[in-house]
């Protein structure tokens, strides 16, 4: 056999990413949305699609999709790029101004993949620590921004997986204090109601990251967009595939985008029983939840593992983060449909209950 | 407007890659399949994205089309991996086997999209230019391999876009020769009838990339794979955007690729009408049509781009490579159907006669 050389050194130990995806009653672990789109609107899908002819490329730029998304956010098509899922355009940001010799700033715990998008393309990685709410240090951010080697910055709002959208006030001065590109990551915006999309006007170093995948129910088709000055849209435009984002995806995102007043209701059902569960899970003793401005919410307690085990085997899939370093002992549940979320409720309360036997009996013992 | 610093510096100048893609009576610019796939696939793909869960993220790994890919070809699953489009799987390769330090070997003319990945991903491209017919320069290539510090090569086979395939045994002198990671990128194979596969069993560093965009009609679905041996698919795993193949393209492939016999009668098709046309070609006074075994052919002449232009108001869209250096003077066509063809054809063949006319009454004035 002749032997082939070693990758770059970068990929050294590297794991690709794992969503531990694994069947379930329930899922409620990728935050996804617990309804799929509806029937007539999967009709309106098919009948998109018996158009497409198959056997041509793709418009490259998507720009039916785009007019549509720039029409509604009141924007020209030149402020708008469309990409294979948020993660095409996450990586290409890293390709776009990271890359070997510059840096990026990331507030940890965050979504995994902006640090392992840096490593990837010999990006530095500044770590800037959440405190202990999982709020932004924002003294110790500015200081690091005022030492002028940030090249890109990413701010989850709201930050996956902790909950909480970023104060609007923190993300304006942020933009203000420097000239990198700042990324805001607005992927779970409908359920935060919040967006700085009004920044654009007065900033030409934000990008705002949309997606398909969460409240627009497609996560399977993989479909985001960013909103930013035509001039950050036009080097995006450099590095990415020139036909990321496939026929069949663009003739779904148009229906769909079309129709977004229909996924209204799903989105307020959401946001009304993630108070519901909210509730729950603060009546629930030992289980500590963390506010959440999203469609999850994450809770830390005693023997997460185990809970995860439990739920699991009930039937319920959660996002485990008991081993990951700043999310000991935390599990993240997707706010699902009511009857996912009783169920879940009903087994964590079980485990609950069961432990504390256990631990009374140990006592005795 | 607050400003935003400079992208990553190898960007600057960088145009986007353009397909030139225009809308046209015979699309004959972008080597597609010129059949979409027929009624009965057509209805089985829309029975199987009816299946589809929308909401929900794809499997990461493709892996039922990956078994169905790989049982074809008489492999284990571990040694197939599904990207979005070939186009992916090429940028993952400079991301895997290139980046900063590294370098990767480079036979122009070729296809554009390899040097393009180099530069995105800060790989030395050493270029090693093909002699006059377009084969390469076998003796320069080994020289420059046997200097040690190629990490990657990539050969197309059939070579885009100037038609032939490389010769089997170049092929495997060359992967004996060095331990770079050697691509074969068989994305055209289906017309030439050749491939590598059987080397998979005696090289770990070679990769074979292939594609459904083309025998298989499905440039508008985004589909390629690769076939290596595992350690060489887990470092493109490293690096893969986790859920590049959205659900829908995974569905189609499955269909088509269950049903891949129904495209040979299009692929006899066109291998029948290429000999057509290259004949056609060949009894065209002043113009110089290069072999192919694939599904377009090249051909050199005087005054391209004018020709490109007479062609295109007729309503014929071919590729005009006639400004792109080392193909000065070249034009790409793509075999169409017998009636895309003969209108091809014919036009070349009036613009030929025109241009003759007005150069008699040139010399005659």
């Amino acid at each position: 056999m002749n032997r082939v050389r070693a990758a770059a050194s970068q990929l050294a130990g590297l794991v690709p990413y794992d969503p531990k995806y694994l069947p379930a009653e329930a899922l409620l672990s990728a935050n996804e949305n617990p309804r799929d789109v509806d029937d007539e609107v999967r009709e309106l899908i098919a009948a998109a699609i018996a158009r497409v002819p198959f056997n041509r490329y793709p418009d490259p730029l998507a720009n039916d999709l785009r007019d549509l998304i720039a029409e509604a956010n009141g924007l020209d098509r030149s402020c708008v790029l469309v990409g294979n899922g948020g993660d095409e355009l996450l990586f290409n940001l890293a390709l776009a101004w990271g890359g070997p010799g510059r840096t990026c700033l990331n507030f940890p715990p965050t979504f995994s993949v902006y640090a392992a998008n840096a490593r990837l393309t010999n990006t530095a990685v500044v770590d800037i620590a959440r405190r202990d709410d999982f709020s932004i240090d924002e003294e110790a951010a500015f200081a690091r921004l005022a030492e002028g080697d940030i090249d890109y910055v990413i701010v989850a709002s709201p930050n996956n997986p902790t909950g909480l959208r970023a104060p609007a006030d923190f993300l304006e001065r942020l933009l203000d204090a420097t000239d990198a590109l700042v990324m805001v990551d607005e992927a779970y915006f409908e359920f935060s109601r919040q967006t700085v999309r009004p920044l654009l006007a007065t900033h030409e170093n934000l990008v705002i990251l949309r997606t398909f995948s969460k409240a627009f129910s497609l996560a399977g088709v993989r479909l985001g967009y960013i909103l930013a000055n035509p001039g950050v849209i036009a080097e995006f435009q450099k590095v990415r595939q020139p036909y990321s984002v496939d026929a069949v995806s663009q003739a779904i995102g148009e229906v769909v985008y079309r129709h977004r007043a229909r996924f209204e209701p799903g989105i307020r059902e959401i946001i009304e029983e993630r108070a519901r569960v909210m509730e729950a899970l603060r009546a629930t003793a030992g289980v500590r939840p963390f506010p959440s401005d999203s469609n999850w919410i994450l809770l830390r307690m005693d023997d997460a593992g185990a809970a995860w085990d439990y739920l699991y085997a009930g039937g319920v899939l959660v996002r485990d983060f008991s081993a990951t370093p700043l999310l000991e002992n935390c599990l993240r549940v997707t706010i699902g449909t009511p009857v996912q979320n009783d169920l879940f409720i009903s087994l964590l309360r079980a485990f609950v209950a069961e432990r504390g036997e256990r631990r009374a009996r140990a006592a005795r013992a």
